[in-house]
Order: structure tokens, then C-alpha cells, then sequence
């Protein structure tokens, strides 16, 4: 067959394809992959944490007790003991939900993807931490809402700010140990941006990925704790065990949980069974009991050392506070450094960052960006940190340019 | 804290949200459960098909040699591996792709969903098959498209009536033993169908999860194969391994293979790669050539045992035509019995099925049904199939009612 249509003038996009854009983050991976280049950009977790054995004897156990069913379609909402798990598991952070309001999910990415899906119109209003999960923005921006930024202190939005997001489908907030900033809401700005929302009615969507990741103190009990009415709330299995597996859930107010599993429904069908009851017969008996406050010192020893590193190598100017736990470091250059701009020499020199306008919906600070310390050995963190402090100072008091 | 704000008048869906209705599929799988049933309404393929010894040596082997990186993050467009034993294994089938045009899905329903989201506007349409594969449809509506629905014979969309997809963003086509019909198109059919939307400019979305599972002979080469530029084709490993490791993939032109990379970050970040490594140890050294035959010999004799019971226990007036591969039969009724309407006293008597209106996007035609045979032992079929025709029987001759 003789066929004239090459295609190229065929395919009609949607509008909202136009708003996807090749990721940022995706483009960092490739840098963070170069040879030689110390890689502070990545958002992954150490994989030395990663229970190997744990999860092998469990994947035996699973292929031995119940292949079939294992291996078989099934229920979109999720493996029955494993949201029976989640319900136990916030129990115990305050939280009263019942197992039909649990919703398991390919990751807790596809949970912001479901949450769009169900909340947001062309022209909703999303309000954002200012800066905010990149994911995020990414997994809401295909359904076409306006995203206004909220501004924020060390502690998250500011709760005179949240009048901004009047009229807005939802607010986007991740309370614990933020991506990117690193930033904790204490106790009395929880409450107080609780109390600001029920009173303008303004729902609240509650992303927790990195909230069990905390160095010396626990954070405290979850928004959702405080307003179980108002609020949707997105947990992971991916910093406390594996994101390879890619499991999350999403906790709704009985009203959206019929939707919410609908959308899930038309999405993939279900989350791999096989994957959620490897991961049941990991934690069933208590497993993160022991396993998390592993993670944790790992994790802590290596904030240790970025942060005598920053102290040594950064030029005057720099800004950070060290974070109480997750995984990142946020730090505000001198003001006239575009860290954007800034990034080839800094590869160049051997090591790569996020720069921070990625994580802004509007009005990008372009001189911060975002430190990873999980996955790099104290040695790295110190040598890695030292060249960033020689790119910035590089910028900072720049060559004297030779006459031709 | 004191909350009066009950949450009940608080969230506003999204529009498309409105349009998600409680899934017809899931009521049925209810009902399938029901113990005494014997149940043809399955849409799951054989368990008993599920290579499971296979599938735990495959696991033990990645959870050896690659385990950590198994259970980190990946790359969004799947494990290269992967990819490329797609292209080889589409070559085979008369398609020339490349690698980059690949994309590996959490099951091929997300790659409908995918589909959907790069390509359809509000009010943009959409040309099915009547009847359709119902997840296709709900996978789609949420972009809140228009349905046209083609008139089919039992090949398939007759190519006249292709000139009411005029203007669509796609039509959707299974050309190989179809979910819910079992038909299959000879390549006769294909080759008009494909010069007729080439004529047209309409793009074609080919969905292929039971192309493999042939009794007799192989289906022609797929539509992708007549016209690369012009067609999205949908692979699956679910009904030629196991579905519950939830394993598709997408194979677009090269002008949206970048599109459909970019939403499926967003919608879940990659499919889990562990999963994705699985698959690949297990078919790497050519496993589907000996093991897909095992299926088709068992699905082949099931068929054929249904084939028995329907020629002896369903009543004059019932239409059939045996398929030539696939899961289902399609069972036109009398016309005037409702399938909807008779499905209580089925399933009161005994047996389940599925009625035909779901699968259609517009005027259902409510005397017909859909059977599988694949999960139910040759006994069972036969038994069901008698209760089944007790139950036509029933509607054609209604007992006389007494006077009170």
C-alpha cells in the first residue's frame, strides 16, 4: 500500500499538551549522570537504606502463600490489609480515617495526578507553597488550573498570605521537611493556617512523603489530624522502603473517596498487587519500627556533614538553615547570582544542583537552589560543596577579562 | 481546636468529575464473587496460565544481580531493555519502530489514559467501535470528548461508515478479537479501513491485548504495520504473562512520542521498574514462544467447550459466532430481551455475565451479553451456560401469573 500522509500534519494536540514542557528534573538526571560529577540534584533516596533481603524474602513469601491472586487483577482501591496498614499507621499520628477512605496508588505522584483529575477545572485556582514540589506542578498543570504562589517563611506559608488563595479549589501544602526547601511547619502555624482555611473554606491537599525522615525530634501531627473534613492527604512508601516499587495512598473526606477511585479506575485499573503485597509482608509485623531510625541516622550523619561544608566553603552572602529531616538542603545565594545560569560552570567544575526557579509556579527566586545530601558519601558532600563554593565565587569576583 | 466547618459544601469537583459513574465493571466483579455463581462475566484472563515459577526465579535473579537499582527511581519511558524487545518484537509483526518511540505503561489501560490526555479537548471527538472496550471508554471520558460510535459487522468498523469520524481527534480500534465482540478484522478490512483514514487525515489509536492469543492462525499484521505515522498502537503483557504486574506500553509517532513521555511523568513518574525487570528476565530468552502457545491451547479447548454448551442449551433466536481467538463471546438475544433487565434472575439461578449496553457509547443494544471462557473449567461452562439459557428461556416464556 502506497500511503502519501506522512502524519507530521495529523495529529491535533490537546491544549493542554501545549503546557507540557520537557522536565526539568529529567534533564538534571542527565547531568547528575555525567562521569566525575559529584551529584547534589538528586531527589532520590540512598538505595544502601533500600531492605533487599527483607523484600526478597517477602517476594518468596507472596510467589509461595498466594501467586495467583498475587499476579491476577485486582481491586482498584487497593490490597485490603495493606489500607487496613495505612488506617493503623495514621491512627497513630491522630489521624481517625476508615479503610474505605484509603486509596492505594502507583506512587503517591499518581495520587496529585488523581487529586487534579477530580478537583481542578480549566481556570481553577491552585494555591502553592512558594517554593513547591516540582511534581506537583506538573501533575496539576495538564488540567489547566491558575497556580497562585503563596508567600512563605521557614516555616511555610505565612497565614496572613493565605487570603491570597481565596476562591481556590484547594491549597497544595507539604508540612514535613519540604521538597525542595527542607522547611517544617511547627505546631502553632499548623493550627493557625488550619483555622484560616476552615474559616474561608478553602480545602487543603497534604503531600507527607518525607515526614517519618525526622534527625531528633518528630514533626507534629499532620493537618489532616486537625481537619480530617478539609483535607486530602497523600502518603509514600518511597522514602521508607523503595520508590521502584511505586507505592503511595491517598486519605479523602468520604465525599471525594467515590471520585477519587473512579479516576484511579480509568487510570491504570489498579497498583501492581504483586507490589502491594511485597510491601504488606514487609511491614505487617512491624518492620519500620527498625528499619525507619535506620534511615534516619544515615540520613542525619549526612546533613552533618553538608552542613560543616557549607559552613566552610560557601562565600559570604550564602543562606541556609539546616533542615530537621528529609532530604535537602535550600540555600539562598547573594542575591545577583542566577543559579540557572550558573550551573554549567558549576559542572563544569564537577557538581551539579537543582537550580531553585524550577520550583516556583510564578515569580521564581532564580538565586536559590536545592542540595541533596542522601545519597552522596560524607566525602563527596564535602568535595562537592567545596566546588559549588568555587562556581559561586567565581561569580561573585569574576576573571579580568584580557584585551584582545 | 473547635472545627464547626463539616466539610459537606467545601469541595467543588471538577466538572469531568461529574461524568465518572460508579463502575459497571466493579458491580459486576461483585457480583462474580458471589458464592454459588458460576461466573462468566470475568474479564480477568486463567490464573492457572500464570507463569509463576518463572516469575520467582526472574525476581530472585533481579533482586541478585541488580537490586538497588530495581528499587530506585527510574527513567520515565521505561527499562531500556524493555524497549527494545518491544521493537523487536512489533518487527516481527511488520512494524518499524525505534526505541525512542517506546513508552512502557502501568498496564496499557494507562496508556489509554495517556492517550487521552495529550490528545483530546473538551468537545473534541472521539470514533469507537459499537461495542467498545468499556475501559477505553471511561479511560477517555474524563477530557470530556464526544463519542461517535461506527456501525460494525463482525469484522469490525464497516469502512462506509468511517465518514462519521469525521473531524475526530482519533478512532479508537481492536481490530483483534475484540473485548466484548471476539471479532477479529481480516486484512482485507484493514487495508480499506486504513486507506480510508488516510484519505481522511484521521488518526487511528490501535489497541492490541489479545492479538497474541490465537486458536488456528494468527491475525493479519496490525493497522500500525499499514501506517506508522498515522497510528498509536497499545501492547500489553497482561494476557500473555500476568496482569497483575500491571505491564504495557505505547508506541506513538515520533511527533508525540515526547508529548506522551511528559504525562506520563506527571501521572505516576515511571512504572515500577522492578516490575519492568521482571518481565524482562522472564521473556528475554524467547519464554513467550513456548509459553503463549500454552495459553492458547487452554483458552482454545474452554472455547470450544463453550461453544458445545451455547449450540445445545440456549434457546431459538440466540446469535453467536465462535471467536477465533481472545477471551469472549458475544451473544446477541432475542431481540426484545433486555440483558440488563435479566440479569438478576441469572445470577439468582446461578450464573453471571456481562450485559452488552456498557460496551457501548451511545444507543446500546440492550439484547446482547458478553461470556468469557477462559476462567472457567469446561464443566462449569457447561452448567453455566444451561442456567444461562433457563434464564432466556424465562424471559420468552413467562410463567403464567396467577390471580390473586
Amino acid at each position: 500500500m502506497h500511503l502519501s500522509h506522512r502524519g507530521d500534519d495529523l495529529w491535533v494536540l490537546a491544549r493542554r499538551a501545549a503546557r507540557m514542557n520537557p522536565s526539568v528534573i529529567r534533564e538534571i538526571l542527565k547531568l547528575a549522570e555525567l562521569p566525575g560529577v559529584i551529584s547534589l540534584a538528586g531527589g532520590l533516596p540512598a538505595p544502601d537504606t533500600f531492605p533487599v533481603e527483607r523484600i526478597r524474602q517477602a517476594c518468596e513469601r507472596v510467589l509461595a502463600d498466594a501467586p495467583r491472586d498475587a499476579l491476577q487483577y485486582a481491586a482498584s482501591e487497593g490490597y485490603g490489609p495493606l489500607r487496613e496498614w495505612v488506617v493503623q499507621h495514621l491512627g497513630a499520628q491522630g489521624m481517625s480515617v476508615e479503610t474505605s477512605q484509603v486509596l492505594i496508588t502507583t506512587g503517591s505522584q499518581q495520587g496529585l495526578d488523581l487529586v487534579g483529575k477530580v478537583l481542578l477545572d480549566v481556570g481553577s485556582t491552585v494555591a502553592v507553597e512558594a517554593p513547591t514540589y516540582l511534581g506537583a506542578l506538573q501533575a496539576f498543570a495538564p488540567y489547566e488550573p491558575d497556580f497562585v504562589s503563596l508567600p512563605c517563611d521557614d516555616q511555610g506559608p505565612v497565614v496572613q498570605a493565605l487570603s491570597e488563595a481565596h476562591g481556590a479549589r484547594f491549597a497544595y501544602l507539604l508540612p514535613n521537611f519540604q521538597n525542595p526547601s527542607g522547611r517544617c511547619m511547627g505546631p502553632a502555624r499548623r493550627a493557625e493556617l488550619v483555622r484560616a482555611a476552615v474559616a474561608m473554606g478553602l480545602p487543603l491537599v497534604e503531600d507527607n512523603p518525607y515526614g517519618d525522615l525526622w534527625f531528633d525530634t518528630a514533626p507534629p501531627p499532620p493537618l489532616a489530624s486537625l481537619w480530617g473534613a478539609g483535607t486530602v492527604y497523600l502518603g509514600s512508601f518511597s522514602k521508607v522502603l523503595a520508590p521502584g516499587l511505586r507505592l503511595g495512598y491517598v486519605v479523602a473526606p468520604k465525599r471525594l473517596s467515590p471520585k477519587l477511585l473512579q479516576a484511579k479506575q480509568a487510570a491504570d485499573l489498579h497498583t501492581p498487587g504483586f507490589n502491594q503485597r511485597i510491601v504488606y509482608e514487609v511491614i505487617r509485623d512491624g518492620f519500620l519500627d527498625e528499619h525507619v531510625p535506620s534511615i534516619r541516622r544515615t540520613y542525619h550523619a549526612r546533613r552533618d556533614a553538608m552542613q560543616g561544608a557549607l559552613r566552610a566553603h560557601l562565600p559570604p552572602g550564602c543562606r541556609w538553615k539546616a533542615p530537621d529531616g528529609g532530604m535537602f538542603y535550600w540555600v539562598e545565594l547573594p542575591e545577583h547570582v542566577d543559579a540557572t545560569a550558573m550551573l554549567p560552570d558549576a559542572v563544569r567544575r564537577g557538581v551539579a544542583y537543582v537550580p531553585g526557579a524550577a520550583f516556583y509556579a510564578s515569580r521564581p527566586k532564580t538565586n536559590t537552589l536545592r542540595l541533596s545530601y542522601v545519597t552522596v558519601a560524607p566525602a563527596l558532600i564535602e568535595r562537592g560543596v567545596a566546588l559549588l563554593g568555587q562556581a559561586v565565587q567565581a561569580v561573585l569576583d569574576p576573571p579580568m577579562r584580557r584585551t584582545a
